[in-house]
């Protein structure tokens, strides 16, 4: 049987990297597409519990929700697609999803939502500014989906693949790397509405970002496609230790 | 200097468990509240990006935002507090977050966008149904608050706390846990409309969980509260050389 496969991305249903993405996997299988019907980036792993869904059939396995990247994901593989898929793969995004951010991306939480179903999944986005070279990622795209359906992913792990925004020929190759650490600036601004009432937006200001070789941000800024193993078990077992002996607990 | 603790939660600047633990913490020092103006619960850690917000002191020292848990942890920090907090507290929640259920709670995220800004930080939910039992969590906010503020929490890691929704005195005390695996069931519903288009409402079904005494969720099945590390850092350094040696990369 052809694999299945399920293409998703946060920045909405007619994003050109969606449709990259899309065409990229083509030859692996069948490849269904459900995808938030606008920009829902920055949603992080948000699931929409307060309303109905609804799923528009745009075109041949291409549908559009009126929700979010998560909400993609769980409707794609509970009620759409004809059986449970081999594989997720969540992008192009336009932008980097690399160090603490993974926390609020919607591509790398798509990714996430197909981990927890069981399927082996994949964020892809390219780490840059405008104009987005998508025919950039199209070869780590296919070089990752290739990989995943080879071979087994770890237990419970998605992979986190950034690819810098260059040329093509500019790319050294693939790291596998671990997530980096980030550290903000006042990244605020102070905005006045036109009644003079002040308000607040988060953005702009400079992030710093953890060095080494085989940290995730480095290996982009170096030129290297960034592949991180993302566990979707975050506990800290070092920590266990710590806090067992540590904790004076008022009963038991 | 007295501590300074920024308490927060996703059920809304005017939901009782918010008030509830705002009162448990001001034997510490200095409190104050930044909370979203309505329930923004399963928004992970969503941030807003596409618009500004506004924060509107409804009396001394409590803030109401109209944004996410993480947009009010953020906004805070940066821009209301008189200094960075020693702890950011987030709760109490009205409902578990156990188990990878920890990826959509706002509650949860707000203690990590602490934890990203360098806060020692918490989040602390009740496990079970209406009516919450707020008076019977308050002695573990209190224990795990001064946990924190006497003991440096390992790095880059928050505590997620569990207090099973039952009376104080059947409570058996804590217990150091790690995040449990969650199966879930086919747990979206078909809706139709008044005009008969189909829709689906994510909820419901059945969940199965991982056991073993030292689970998040079997813990509190058992009358346990359970304080889980939750590390930031989402690498799977198993991973790391696995994929490191069957990896065959295109180039380099």
């Amino acid at each position: 049987m052809k694999p299945l496969i399920l293409v998703t991305n946060d920045d909405g249903v007619y994003a050109p990297g969606l449709a990259a993405l899309q065409k990229a996997l083509a030859g692996f299988g069948d490849v269904y597409v459900a995808a938030p019907d606008r920009e829902r980036s920055a949603v992080s792993h948000a699931l929409t519990l307060h309303r109905p869904l609804k799923a528009e059939e745009l075109r041949e396995r291409v549908f559009s929700i009126n929700g979010t990247p998560t909400d993609c994901v769980a409707l794609a593989v509970h009620k759409i697609l004809p059986r449970k898929p081999d594989l997720v793969a969540s992008g192009i995004n336009r932008g980097a999803n690399l160090g603490d951010d993974v926390s609020y991306s919607g591509t790398v939480s798509a990714a996430m939502e197909g981990t927890i179903l069981g399927i082996p999944s994949f964020a892809i986005s390219l780490a840059g500014e405008r104009p987005f070279l998508y025919d950039s990622a199209v070869p780590f795209a296919v070089e990752v989906a290739g990989y995943i359906l080879d071979t087994q992913l770890p237990y419970d792990t998605l992979l986190n693949v950034n690819v810098p925004n260059v040329p093509k020929e500019a790319l050294k190759g693939v790291r596998i790397t671990k997530q980096g650490k980030r550290i903000y600036d006042n990244a605020i601004q102070d905005i006045y509405s036109p009644w003079g009432e002040k308000h607040y937006w988060i953005g702009g200001g400079q992030t710093y970002w953890e060095h080494g070789e085989d940290v995730d941000i480095q290996s982009v800024m170096e030129g290297y496609v960034s592949v991180t193993p993302v566990h979707m078990d975050m506990t800290n077992y070092s920590a266990l230790d710590v806090l067992r002996k540590t904790w004076k607990t008022t009963k038991d």
